[in-house]
């Protein structure tokens, strides 16, 4: 071999020698075999990633080491009929014959006997999941011929070796270890190791190998080199359906029913000579995306030694040293592949006695991070349009940029002790509690708490809520602890069966320890790791190339993005995250300060009139000046703020003893307070009196609320000489009579702040749609709004009849047993909730085309839901500060794509993150 | 007069005069007055009821004394104008003119002079609102002329008395004591009474009606005829807006924008002489409904004396002995006149020296038990078609012969102490208590109990569940007391002012006594009347003529109508008032007798497959038993069975007393038995885990059930040789897998049934439309479901957002404020609640042509609900037993009236109950 590489002018006698071939392959869509020169990246069903782009690379003239690929129509083939067909096997034959042709080598004959590698690829990426052999086409007689030509007796048995030993693990699930065990046992004997080994010694090794094989497959090793090839190739095809790469396909989306290509490629050895060696380079850097080439190379190594992590191997760089020639030719590929790819590319070569073969190369997974300054960078390089950078960034990279994580440097220091299904994502650190109690128990304490358990049920709701994380040993993404902790955004780890959790003894084994209540572990919900002790976290933040990338999808997105809040801390995180405006501003979450629940919960108790105005007012200043602080962080930018929304007694103690300390607070009788709380309680107070019903029984709380809002948007209208026009929503219409009264209310409170003060203002009175009865006359409903928006939680809770504080009981057997595709609360319901939604904006817009349209809940920042609620006549959607980020990308996304589709165009969804 | 009566040869004549005026009739659509022989009896709304009954006798060729009237269009002008203009004035003399011609006599001159009484007469009765006046056309020179002519002093000055005394009450609103004073005066100086008086006595008594008149008036009494008509006829229009009248309309929802007619008709006297008097008189028995003429006669009175009570008048069969002539007279007019109007007439008659004269006729009021009976008599007499006996049958009459009522004999012997508004109808007795609290704990004590307050609130629920009855004096027929208790089907009377209620010192006042708490009062919901002591009711039933009825109802009703039930009682009463099957048969009512509460309950606190196993075992036992009754009282009619619905801790005790004695009952340990209890509950049970999330999270429930189904309907099938088909309705469907779900699990649990017995029979299975979200994939839901049953209750909370146990705290300020039409609970929202069904129906049946579609639920027997249903595709209403015949009344008519609208015909409902 060392004098009769691969010549790459054969190549191109290659191609033509392929060029026959294509006769067949126009004849059918579906060929079985594909020569490299045949294929191109767009083959990717047919020819899975690998065999792909070794075709690809073969086309652009780059050194790849010949070979053909066993295509996936053939595979699918195998797995229905358990046996390779005729056909295939004469294909298989006839390509082997025309490599030879293209190598000058014969497969299994001859001084210079042909050797090749059979590898797995199939369309999407499951690396290690399936299996490899190398060294095809050595026996008893081709192992000879290559120790003589290439003078290298450890070269040639060791290859030989390891054919033996990769053939029995893969095909026969030999133990690799016990092929070991009989090198040891020859070296033990000799009394030296085996680059010292003679040919006697060799013999020996290879003969107790075999004997191994022998023993363990029952049939010896086959000495026919085509036998070799088949059963090579068979157990490539079974590999697809074994156990590990099922679970990695169910857990990754993967569709079980496309079957893995085989490439089989002429070999090149990086463990050859000295100046052999074997590498893997990204194009760029994948953790943070700056340019230059990044990676490893080992030297005197096939790629397999890279992976098992035997030897540590240098740093890419060095080799500009050692290896000048070598270095300028990976930059000059690495270079074109980009330019070809338009992408960062994760390459593997090999250097064979200073010659340099392409194997390997496709996308480059990489950090969320990595992610977005590569797709920023390329799209400053002019190498990818702004469309097509939106597309190279993930929804999830945003999350996960913006979840808290772990910060990398404290994080080295630390060892996974376990790992299970990142349920949730986010990071947290906390002393290990395993029961719900417990957890509330020292939450209360003050401590920092994760709650571990074999799963969760709804008694341990209670400790759920005040775990900074929660890790359970069974369930999948669907259980209970995933998806409650999923809708309170708790981080969270599910499935972690590394652990052995003994609830009732308060302790878990993990493999190499225990850990006892009160121990802290550290969780990482976006990798499903856990960790021992406290590990430093770094708080996630929109980074100035992210920024960037947002600017852009503003520009293409129909729909805008506004914001939930309304403290100014979360209203000035909705700005600086890009949110056009707030959108809902939650006024119950003004009332829960301690004096101001006093106040409030005076005003629930008043006796008489004068108690109420005089409570009224003491309330009124305190939200005069909370608006105030709204309006002077949003100045011009619009603000949809909603009136009292939740029943009157959630402001009311439940327990005695705090029923007995408030009765005492407001100089009352306990029992008339403790009378009056439970008149107040209700059997279903999501379907109570809340919302506008407040208004209806007790119209002065939304009087003074408007009062509040009116005087707070003069004041700061003049102050900073900017026009504010407050948007004011009313909760919980359902009948048309109910909004006329609401908006009357509110305008008269209004034009009385104007006849007062002298001064005006423009304002908006719009109503929320969340009753599955104000979709269905939205009609009327405009006619009385400036605007609607939905409220997805209840719009979803009455649609399906589902109590969002219930639901935990059975939702997570509903999406275990596929009664629903997702959490509707999480995901919007197309054909219910979107239904109506679709009806009321269509009706509310043709009724009255001024009206602005919107949706405010968490579904808001969710990609599905906004692939659909962007096919409605809908302006905007607003959803917590935090998900901000990550809406203006989907809305961008969705919004290409649905005109790529209009225009029947394929829309490429990136995939890339490591 | 005597010798010179209306001679009805003149009436021809008076006709030929009329039709002269006809001219002016026809050159404008609203004239200012009517001669009688120009109107006829379908012109009520110009000539009010009396004066278009009066047109029509005449026309008929009754004997009517002539006259003309002046039309509301006069009135209405006169309420805007306040005055009478010139073109009236001249109309009405012009009247009066061919009056005169036609009597012979001259109105204020003559020796005849022409007397003639004014009353007014709207398009609906409002008996005793508004004002007549009598003898118009006396002064002090006619009344001598009179005396001359009949030779009758007292009957000429007497008239002239009654006219100076009624123009002066009705147009002054003096006093009539005053007057009688005068009278009373002259007689104590003379020493005699009238009867005696000579002229100059008479003369004295004028003299001195005159000085009250002018004291009280500050005018004289007008001499000129021609004021007086005038000034009459002002009164007249102004009594419309007098405050009785204006009550009496808003209480009777007739319009205020209506106007009344005036009749200025000749007089007729029944106190002229011993051959004359008056009488009232129905054509038929107005209480039972039975033939014959009903009524009462008076000698020698004029009809005023009747109404006054003054003198107790004779039954009218004693006419036949004493006047057999006058007697065969009214027989034979009541005949024609029940003929022409094809109903049975209540008439008010004079006779003047033995001459027979009409006043009046119109449809007469008569009891339900009444209608119902005359309805179908003159539907066998063949006087009506059976569509218009349908018509006939108001649907409140059926509801109030159904409920309990006082028995009539036991009734007569008490006095009404004071009457409300019939808010909730029913009669009960109970004693009385004032608070809630106190209501519970005498009816815990086994007292009944009638709750007397001011108003209620939600704090009085309690109280109102365990009550006979519940009274207040306040708050209209929306009020918090009335929506609650009709909802609860509770007896009920509101606004019962006559009451003055002292809650704290558990005191009523009424005219003539007090209430104390646990005296003994009788409540008639239906009438609003209260009285003291126990009266005896009778329970209400359907009558045989009832029953003809309901039977030809149910041919031209397009709706079926079932019954809703399970228990053998119900399921017979609701197949004795003509269901045609049971259209919801609710299991977990089932489960509340002790035995099984606690098996339910031992399922629920299960640990252990075992221990389901064998409770569910004891519960298919039951079950079965159940439904073996069910289908033998059934046999072939069908039956819908629903599996079981409410969230399970519905079956758990929740005192901490009653979950300790569960917990010793099964033996368990009261901690665990308390947390299992806690972790049952729900925030919001409506939107729990109930129904099918039963069968997703405990599927062997449904099967046991759908078991114990199947094997009763074969055991019954085979023991009575009927064809049973049972129907198995899933509750609470919101997404299709769970319909197809649960349906793989009956249909399992039936075969494997059927394989067990080796016998077979066929069943359906369907589901309730009850979630929004099922309506709006109701055609994915058609495809396996053999029907669909609306349940409007729920569907209406999820609707709306309202809860039912929640919304009374805000319903009936919603209904008093007019936010909402109605409780939609009672009845169906048409547009929110009926679009959605509107959009499932039709989905459904395009979807699956064989689908049957139903509604349970209230509103399934309430009529405005049907009204609507019946244009949906929906083939039938169920509801409870007691509103089948109502229901089935309500479907015939809503089909004949949508049917005659369809046709461009007006459809004539009835309204003549007593």
């Amino acid at each position: 071999m060392g004098h009769k590489f691969l010549d790459f002018l054969n190549v191109t006698r290659y191609i033509e020698i392929a060029a026959n071939s294509m006769t067949h392959w126009r004849n059918s869509m579906f060929n079985l075999t594909y020569a490299f020169a045949e294929g191109n990246k767009d083959l990717r069903d047919i020819l899975g990633g690998k065999g792909a782009n070794l075709s690809e690379m073969t086309n652009l003239g780059l050194p790849v080491p010949q070979g053909f690929v066993v295509s996936t129509v053939a595979c699918r083939a195998y797995l229905k009929a358990h046996e390779l067909t005729d056909d295939l096997v004469t294909e298989i034959r006839s390509r082997v014959s025309d490599l030879e042709t293209v190598t000058g080598k014969t497969f299994g004959h001859g001084a210079d006997p042909l050797l090749v590698s059979v590898r797995s690829g199939a369309k999407f990426s499951m690396p290690g999941m399936m299996d490899t052999i190398l060294n095809l086409g050595l026996n008893d007689v081709t192992v000879q011929r290559v120790a003589q030509r290439t003078e290298n007796l450890a070269f040639a048995y060791g290859s030989y070796r390891r054919l033996i030993q990769m053939f029995g693990n893969v095909v026969f699930e030999i133990d690799i270890k016990d092929f070991n065990e009989a090198s040891h046992k020859v070296e033990n004997v000799r009394g030296y190791g085996s680059a010292n080994f003679t040919r006697q010694d060799w013999l020996l090794v290879i003969e107790q190998y075999k004997q191994v094989f022998q023993a363990q497959a029952g049939q010896e090793f086959p000495q026919d080199v085509y036998d070799q090839l088949f059963i090579a190739v068979e157990a490539v095809f079974k590999s697809w359906d074994n156990d590990r790469a099922k679970v990695y396909r169910q857990l990754h989306n993967i569709p079980d029913d496309l079957g893995t290509a085989v490439n089989i490629q002429q070999m090149v050895f990086g463990n050859y000579s000295k100046d052999s060696g074997t590498g893997v380079m990204f194009t760029r850097n994948p953790a943070t995306g700056a340019p230059g080439l990044f990676g490893e190379y080992l030297s005197q190594a096939q790629g397999e030694d890279i992976v098992s992590g035997a030897r540590t191997p240098d740093p890419i760089a060095n080799l500009e040293a050692s290896k000048p020639q070598v270095y300028q030719q990976l930059k000059t590929i690495a270079e074109k592949l980009e330019k070809h790819y338009q992408d960062m590319q994760d390459v593997e070569f090999t250097v064979e006695d200073n010659h340099l073969y392409m194997l390997q190369t496709r996308n480059g997974k990489r950090t969320p991070n990595a992610a977005v300054n590569i797709a920023y960078d390329l799209y400053e390089e002019k190498l990818i349009s702004a469309q097509e950078m939106i597309s190279r960034i993930e929804p999830g990279m945003i999350e996960q940029l913006l979840h808290p994580s772990f910060l990398a440097s404290d994080l080295a220091k630390h060892d996974s002790i376990a790992s299970g299904l990142p349920a949730s994502p986010g990071a947290a650190t906390g002393e290990v509690i395993f029961t719900a109690q417990g957890a509330k128990v020292a939450a209360e304490k003050g401590h920092h708490v994760v709650l571990l358990r074999n799963e969760t049920s709804p008694e341990d709701i209670v400790g759920m809520t005040v775990s900074e994380a929660v890790v359970t040993s069974r369930g999948g993404m669907t259980s209970h602890a995933a998806v409650v902790a999923r809708g309170m955004g708790t981080c969270c780890v599910v499935g972690c069966q590394d652990l052995q959790v003994d609830e009732a003894g308060a302790v878990a084994h993990y493999a190499g320890g225990v850990l006892k209540e009160g121990d802290i572990i550290s969780v990482d919900g976006t990798n499903g790791k856990i960790y021992l002790g406290t590990i430093k976290t770094t708080a996630g933040s929109v980074s100035d190339k992210l920024n960037k990338i947002l600017a852009v999808c503003d520009k293409y997105a129909r729909l805008q993005v506004f914001g939930n809040g309304e403290t100014v801390k979360d209203i000035r995180e909705a700005i600086v995250k890009g949110a056009r405006g707030i959108g809902l501003a939650r006024t119950e979450h003004m009332f829960f300060q301690p004096d101001r629940l006093k106040a409030m919960r005076q005003l629930i108790l008043a006796e008489n009139d004068a108690d109420i105005t005089s409570t009224l007012a003491y309330i009124k200043g305190e939200q005069k000046g909370d608006f105030v602080a709204m309006f002077e962080t949003l100045l011009d930018k619009p603000c949809t703020i909603r009136l009292l929304d939740p029943p009157l007694h959630e402001f009311l103690p439940t327990k005695e003893a705090d029923l007995q300390q408030l009765a005492q607070s407001i100089h009352k009788d306990y029992n008339w307070v403790a009378a009056k709380a439970a008149a107040l309680r209700e059997v279903n107070p999501m379907l109570g009196l809340r919302g506008v019903r407040l208004a209806v029984t007790l119209p002065q709380i939304y009087q003074m609320q408007v009062e509040a809002i009116i005087e707070a948007a003069i004041l700061v209208s003049e102050a900073h000489q900017v026009n504010i026009i407050p948007e004011i929503m009313i909760p919980l219409i359902g009948v048309t009579p109910e909004l006329e009264m609401a908006k009357k209310l509110c305008v008269d409170a209004a034009e009385g702040i104007f006849e007062k003060t002298g001064k005006r203002l423009d304002y908006k009175v719009g109503t929320m749609i969340e009753m599955p009865r104000a979709c269905l006359i939205a009609d009327e409903l405009a006619q009385d709004a400036d605007f609607f928006s939905f409220g997805t939680n209840d719009l979803t809770q009455l649609t399906f009849g589902y109590s969002r504080d219930d639901a935990h009981k059975f939702l997570p057997t509903y999406l275990e047993d596929h009664l629903l595709p997702n959490d509707p609360f999480q995901v919007l319901d197309t054909k219910g909730v979107g239904a109506l939604m679709n009806m009321a904006a269509t009706k509310g817009k043709a009724a009255n085309p001024k009206l602005k349209v919107g949706v405010c809940g968490e579904v808001g920042g969710n990609a599905e839901s906004i692939e659909f609620i962007n096919t409605l006549p809908v302006d905007y959607v607003s959803c917590s500060p935090f998900r901000v980020p990550q809406a203006r990308l989907i809305c961008a996304q969705t919004q290409l794509r649905q005109e790529a589709e209009k225009n029947g165009v394929e829309y490429k969804a990136s995939s890339v993150t490591a």
